[in-house]
């Protein structure tokens, strides 16, 4: 009997069930078994685990496992939670950075339109029309140029927007500025209209965007966080917005979420709250990209590339 | 001494110089008089006029008069105006085709994206992810393609979106289904997940959408308006709205403009209001536009190409 490529962390028997077809589908040849359903001779047996939010004890639960495919971009929990290196490999997939850059554009569009201001003048029944910016007097600051940043960039530029990016190493990408490193970050900070996260939470980018480097935004200027909440220091964003140094923050992702009934950030007008939609992993397109890694693992007995614990991402 | 271009219908003085210094600028050649400022001799010597919103008075009263150029691309309140034959020369220019073009793309996003639901929920404290919807899965139905909608078709492709197209002749359009004519209209309206409005308002399209043409709309369908207000029947639109046939409906244009502070436009939950803003002039564009506009009479002495006095546009 083939062993069994272990399902862990789906958030309900409903989704979990959606995802077992789907990657079934995509790997007919593999036999893919929720954790709760191995038996201990399957659990020792695992080589490879497919997870979505998954309980590390459950992960760890897996002796024999070689490797951890990701069915997301984002993988800090998994960073260093266990006791032995175990490599985890996250999702890189063309239509998650699509549908990113799509929403980058979108809330771009949503910020540079002054669609918050207008839904505002709308429970006032205000009708006041404010100055159109034009996308060439506008720049969107890219903090992150992996996969989803270089994506959204693009996409930026097509529609006319002036882009600069930020990477922690240098980095070349087509038709926009780039800065790199504690330096360049202040630069990209002061130039930009709109800033928008898309970096990695690492023990380097957890409260990145703190009172400091808020404050070095222009003034007036907007966030977009699409990244992970703890990039962005609460507190000090809403200091930010409250003096008026910050127009306003679209806000996609939280310390914790759900985001907190009580938390200040739903009623603040200057916030702009979304439930964590703005990347959804399409499974379909996902399906494909991790069954392409689970064949030449199985082809190659070589683990695909995955993150480095080092720096995290 | 050069006889004078007249300015006529500037919103306010501060306007009017603003007008009167990017026109010059475009045309040195040419002196450009408000119409206040012009005395009996140069109102009969006016042979072209330069209008925004004008009082259709104040150009019966150049009787010399050969054409008007409007600064805007909607001409429907000079149409008929006049009782002699003038030909009114409407904006058709890149610019605002690009600006409009964005409107469109920006509030397809805006409802692609379910932004008015999340906006709800963030008042309600609610998180809830709605199922994203790929543009590939979204028909967007163009109603005119003329030089606006030909634009926006552009982009919505661009942007992976389904997009029909509705005229009212025959029109080939690269890249997008077109059909046309009163057989044309319901079949565009019955494949659109969002319809957006981008016709002349004519004797024709005055209440086009109406209550029987908003009931030929899919179930769920959504309305954008940048067109003109009285191209939808507000009170059927309400109606569609209230009984779920429609989800929304985002209306930049009014019968009446600003919005009366009593219209319950303005607090229906289904409805996004936006102040005219979907399409601006820009003037330095608009400037180069008319300049050429006005050279070519100069230089041939034959009327730029006006609008058909039958058709309405």
């Amino acid at each position: 009997m083939v062993e069994a490529v272990a399902l862990i962390g789906c958030k309900s028997p409903a989704q979990e069930a959606e995802y077992l077809r789907i990657l079934s589908e995509a790997m007919p040849e593999e036999r893919i078994v929720p954790f709760r359903a191995l038996d201990d001779a399957a659990r020792a047996a695992a080589r490879i685990a497919i997870v979505a939010n998954p309980d590390p004890a459950e992960v760890a639960a897996l002796p024999g496992l070689v490797w951890v495919q990701s069915l997301w971009a984002g993988v800090e929990k998994l960073v260093g939670a266990f006791d032995r290196p175990l490599p985890i490999v996250r999702l890189v997939d063309r239509e998650m950075a699509r549908t990113m850059a799509e929403a980058v554009l979108a809330w771009t569009y949503y910020l540079q339109r002054d669609m918050p201001a207008y839904a505002r003048q709308q429970r006032e029944r205000v009708w006041r029309a404010h100055p159109y910016r034009k996308p060439a007097d506008v720049t969107v600051g890219l903090l992150g140029l992996g996969a989803l940043g270089t994506a959204a960039a693009q996409r930026l530029v097509e529609a006319g927007f002036n882009v600069v990016g930020w990477s922690r190493t240098p980095r070349d990408a087509a038709g926009i500025e780039t800065v790199h490193g504690p330096e360049g970050l202040p630069v990209m900070l002061g130039r930009s209209d709109v800033v928008v996260c898309l970096v990695p939470l690492t023990a380097q980018t957890r409260g990145l965007m703190n009172a400091e480097r808020l404050s070095a935004l222009k003034a007036g200027a907007a966030l977009i966080n699409f990244a992970r909440g703890p990039i962005v220091v609460t507190d000090d964003l809403i200091a930010a917005l409250d003096s008026g140094h910050l127009s306003h923050a679209v806000l996609d992702v939280f310390e914790i979420e759900p985001l907190p009934s009580d938390s200040p950030l739903w009623s603040h007008p200057g916030v702009t709250v979304l439930p964590h939609i703005s990347g959804p992993t399409d499974m379909d397109s996902a399906a494909a990209t991790v069954a392409a890694n689970v064949r030449a693992y199985r082809r190659t007995g070589q683990v695909p590339e995955g993150i480095d614990a080092g720096r995290g991402y």
